[in-house]
């Protein structure tokens, strides 16, 4: 039945490539998967509301399923490694065991999914690190009444921003409810894709440069990494298109109908991001192109001077080989001006060439 | 989790590339997004009906939310630097902070939505600057009652005509509302489309010519910028279509039956610019198929000629350091006639190479 | 925010390429677009039922909105230069002034616009002139309740054989009403797409035959310039599917029932020809793969033959050289058979080598 | 408005390819199109039900409409040249011009078309004939209250089995309707396109082994011929997928609900066909590219070679025709080791070069 | 009508190739169709509740077609190519015969079928055998009210963590019904196309180490191998999203709400599998494509040595040439210095070359 080939080379892989499989695990079993090391979970809890605005770290132990009445929340947990922690969590907001094991599966495609008291939905953050190195770090929003529950792998980056709004009021984010507060957040993850997006049109634009102008060996192996790197972005961004789609479309109680007119601002760039990422890849072929173009344009070059420089020489010796011959007979040894003749004859034969070489445009 | 290679080659960005971005602002903040330097806001109102007809320069303070009775005014905005002129003119016709966003920020996809008391689009106009470059100018048209609002960042180049047909009565505008204006200067974006696909299809036809009869080493490079600009018009080309289609089949109070049927035509030629898009493109593609092909013809006409002279000289350049060699005893060497006997065997053997090549249809 | 690189060669364009563009006309502006140089407007009548036939030729002042009772007609307009006629045309069968302005551009998408009173339709008819070459010519067709006005470029080409079977009275033309011609006439131009499609289709043939077995440096041009013929047949030949299948599914009163079943035949006619489009396009891309095997075959065959060459009498060249030295002590030079030997040593060189080469396949 | 080139170079067509064309025909009029030359057409009637079978060879003249009572008919027409014998059968089941004008027409595509008192059916039976070459028979199908009638260009191939399953009471087709026998060659003709789709896999099976192994010059040709022949077997077999899922879901009063679940059976099988062309034709893309990275193997080995050759002996040969000039002031030819010394430095260049082109793993 | 070639080269297939083939049979016949060696039928029974859990081996005649009450049955069906056995069994079942058909064809591609008392789906188990090769299974899951009886070809691989959480009473899987216990098996089958999709990732980062840093020969073969089976996993991994999403929607008796809540975690998986399937053949692609740029990149290296040896050496040579002939009157000859004179030159011509060859980057 498969289709067979007489001798497939094997591939060896080093041992150590296994990452931790999600294999003979219930199915709601929370285990965390991923390659950060064992941490310690943080809880910190921000409270406010139009006029009054507090926040605080707390333990576990403190975290409670309900806001203060008049209070939205914004419950940020910082850590998915330690699996106990977050069963806890889990249990006091009553979330279904399926999304806990979604939340600390730092594999897991963007989803969201709409339950009765909540709405929970995993997505991806991406954004440069101070090496302007690509992170992808995981995160799950939960939205309740009048609480959204963050979890995240690092303390905020990408949610600073966010913060500071709630801080110093700016914008309407202290008069709005949860919802607003879930979109904001989720907004704040898009806005940051067009920060990694720019970054790889800048490095496209480089390589441009360099390709064009002054092509490397490394070019055609820095070419392929942004592909490589706009492919693993694609997806982790493509499907949150349709998520935010559907956040538009949705008649989930939780979220009003003002909170959903945002939401077609975000789903506008989800689109333009979508659409970039395809403009860019189908830039960096162009670049792969063209980086080949030169690479056959320098080895024409590289042959045309080898050619030029064998044609003329070659026949020339062959003439000096002659007169180098040691026959008794040879006339022309003996001719007075032979030696200039022949001078005059390697010079005549080499200018023909050249202007041969020279129409055919090789010079 | 992330694909590894083993070393990747890292980019080096240099540092004024980075453009402003939208990073931590509220939802709704109204922040110019682009490269224009700061510039003025200039207002200037058409008030037209059947019979009358006047134009003016005005104030922001003079921006009046209503038209005269009787009358449909465009009131043109030229120049988005400015926000908190844009933000005045914003509260004075009431429009959604959204919007206003989107209106200031020159990166913004094409996108048309409609409210209860307007409708608002975003598009961009293409257009040839008098160096033939192509220029991309962000343009926001806001359809009220008998009022059409225009924001753009240059002053006219792409409505000049539309103007005039009001000025000089052409056709059927002066005696149609402001969905009709609406519509003509929407058409007057989509009709310069084509004057740029024009542009872009004389620029093929050129590099055809170019490629098919004298190929340069230039021209490759030329064929990519070009696809290059075929994707980025598509970019902004490329969404009109299906919001045209939205304005055919909108519910919306202010669009009237008849102006719809206009739209038709406009979406027929969005359709059709699409389609010339998707033709470009694949003909762009063939040229670079064609060039790579010439490239690799010349290659073969330049290792034949280095193949037809080593082969025939080198041979001959053996033979003639056999009789060069010093040996005491080299009968041929002593022949009377065997300098001559030589000549003619280098003669044989050149000819026989020569038919050999002659058929081998090298020469 | 445009992609920018550093040096971006200009392309020149020389001015004759303009061609007149839809530039700042009013919509619903009648203006002929096309390359054809001015010609008179001609008209012609056919008018028939089941027992009567007559034709003539008259003046635009003759041209009457209805056809006689019991009689239906076939108004063909032949030539579409002259805009005034056609406007006056138009003025009799109160066209839409839309439906004017593309009926005389011809660059026009085909197209098809039902209007109370009317079924417009824009197509392109294509065939195959005296010397083998493409021809595309706009048509346009308009079906009232008992006539047909037919506008077009050309005198008939494609149409003869429709106007013989009413003349003839073959099949069942004459007893059925108006729109079973209008059908009699798309169908015609549908079934002359292939033709068109079959001269593609062996032009590949020989193409084929041509690459696979004496390519020669014309064939790529002449693949391109098949797969570019394909391109553009595409374009007008594509959208006719959608347009028949619409017509097949229209509540239009003037549209029978039985002739929605012919156009059902239609409709299968141009899902053929599209996936031969297809097919025919991907054969083309296939040739061009083949003719570029073809080329590093080649390529491989020039290199062995030098490197044979050089390899077998770059060496015995230089043990010549050796023997040809002046150096006061070389025994060898004094050895009685020394020659001989040396002669030996060479064959058995050059022997070794051609095993080598034989049996490493290069020869 | 087309696109023009400088020079298109014309491709000759031999007169003799231009196949017979639909043109100029009415709609309607049953003209016989394909390759076969007259032959008779032959009927036979195949008349069965639970208990009783029987099967004659008729003429025209006896053909009936309706089956006896009780019984299931089978009337096979082999032979499509002929086309009054077709008309006249076509007469005696009153079925429409247009089906008879694709039932003589073998370029039609696979169609299906239900009338109020049958179901017509076109398809392509695809078998390997004694040579193992592919064919493609043109087959119509026709389902009435209590007979299929069946007509081929051929006598029973693929239909052999149902025959047999008939004649030995096989299976349920003997207990069954008309639209099983329908159903059970449709069922058979799928059924034979898996059997021309493994002879694909194991031709690509034996040319992967070929080019894995030991690509030949014909290898090219080969693997483009059976891309060429997966895109001629798409086209037959791609349509019918869609027309069996529409005889899924007909509401037709001729097919009861137990056939149409035999047809789901029928339907996973188009799937799949569907499927596997698409796995061929990729898998033969990637065979190219093999063939292609071949060859570019073997050039690079040919150059390496030469290089390897000329960069030891040119420079040699260098040194040696330095000792053979004939200069009289030149000490080193009167040294006494002279010739040796230099003996020596040969040979520690020719290691050097050699020690150098291992490194570079060019040996 | 068919496209023909001159000649097209005739591939020879040896005759052991062809597989058993489904030609002839009746619909619904129980044939065994695939590569395994007939085996006998092993059938155990698992049988549990919330409480009890018992395992155990029967007979064929053992076999019943209910659970006891209160209990859920597992009957786990290994092997099948004995025809008879399955027959037997699927009679016990009432099992419609076309699923039978299915169940022992192994080539069946992956399908779910609803009927009134069960559900019926035939997947592919895909996993890694010893030898970390990849093994496609054929496997049938069928659920009815009490029970899911599963056909397999091999003893337990996939299944084993299943069976031990039913033993181990780990998870919900002992409290619910046999709907959860058909999701928990399908869901094992999906979580094991991550394993092999893992192998594959870690193949690609392997090969993608490979190319980049120490392209071989034989690379190449195993990046078209990895293509390969990434398009065959393909084929039988691809359906499964459909399917699962169709039991989401399913208003099949048998299958709760709860349970279509855990087949949305299935769907999601499946759709990742998909998504990575595309991601990685892309990046096969790529490294295709960095492959053939590595294979051109060494190339021109090979061609610069020789270019640049050739074209400091053969004009050397043509030099020390001339002053190798014997001319009787050649004045340089007798120059005290003439031989150090013409070093000199040497030694400046080489320089010359270098330095030439230093500038344009090819040393």
């Amino acid at each position: 039945m498969a289709l067979k080939t007489a001798k497939t080379p094997k591939i060896k892989i080093p041992k150590q490539f296994r990452s931790k499989s999600k294999l003979g695990k219930a199915p709601g079993a929370i285990t965390y998967i991923g390659n950060r090391s064992k941490q310690d979970t943080y809880i910190s809890v921000l409270k406010y509301n139009d006029t009054d605005y507090s926040k605080k770290v707390i333990g576990i132990q403190e975290v409670k399923s309900k806001s203060d009445t008049g209070f939205t929340s914004l419950v940020d947990v910082v850590g998915l490694t330690d699996e106990d922690a977050i069963a806890k969590i889990g249990g006091i907001y009553d979330l279904n065991n399926l999304l806990l094991e979604d939340l600390v599966d730092t594999l897991q495609r963007p989803k969201i999914d709409e339950y009765e008291n909540y709405v929970f939905g995993v997505f991806k953050m991406l954004y440069l690190d101070g090496d302007e190195k690509l992170v992808v770090e995981h995160v799950a929003l939960c939205l309740f009444q009048d609480t959204v529950l963050l979890f995240q792998e690092n303390e905020d980056d990408v949610f600073g921003e966010v913060i500071k709004r709630i801080e110093k009021k700016f914008g309407r984010i202290r008069s709005r409810g949860a919802d607003y507060l879930f979109f904001a957040l989720l907004d704040a993850i898009v806005d940051h894709y067009f920060v990694v997006l720019e970054d790889i049109k800048e490095k496209l634009e480089v390589l441009e440069d360099e390709v064009y102008n002054d092509p490397q060996k490394e070019s055609a192996k820095k070419i392929q990494y942004l592909k490589k790197e706009i492919l693993r972005i694609r997806k982790w961004v493509f499907p949150v298109k349709e998520l935010v789609n559907r956040l538009i479309h949705t008649e989930h109680h939780l979220i009003s109908k003002e909170t959903k007119l945002f939401f077609k601002d975000t789903f506008d760039h989800c689109l333009e991001i979508n659409e970039d990422l395809v403009l860019y890849r189908e830039m960096s072929t162009s670049l792969m192109e063209m980086y080949m173009t030169n690479m056959s344009n320098k080895m024409n070059e590289v042959m045309k001077v080898l050619t030029v420089m064998a044609s003329i020489f070659i026949p020339l010796t062959f003439f000096a080989g002659i007169y180098g011959m040691n026959f008794e007979h040879m006339p022309e040894l003996r001719w007075e001006y032979g030696y200039y003749y022949l001078w005059a004859a390697f010079i005549l034969m080499a200018l023909g060439l050249l202007i041969y070489f020279k129409k055919k445009d090789w010079l």
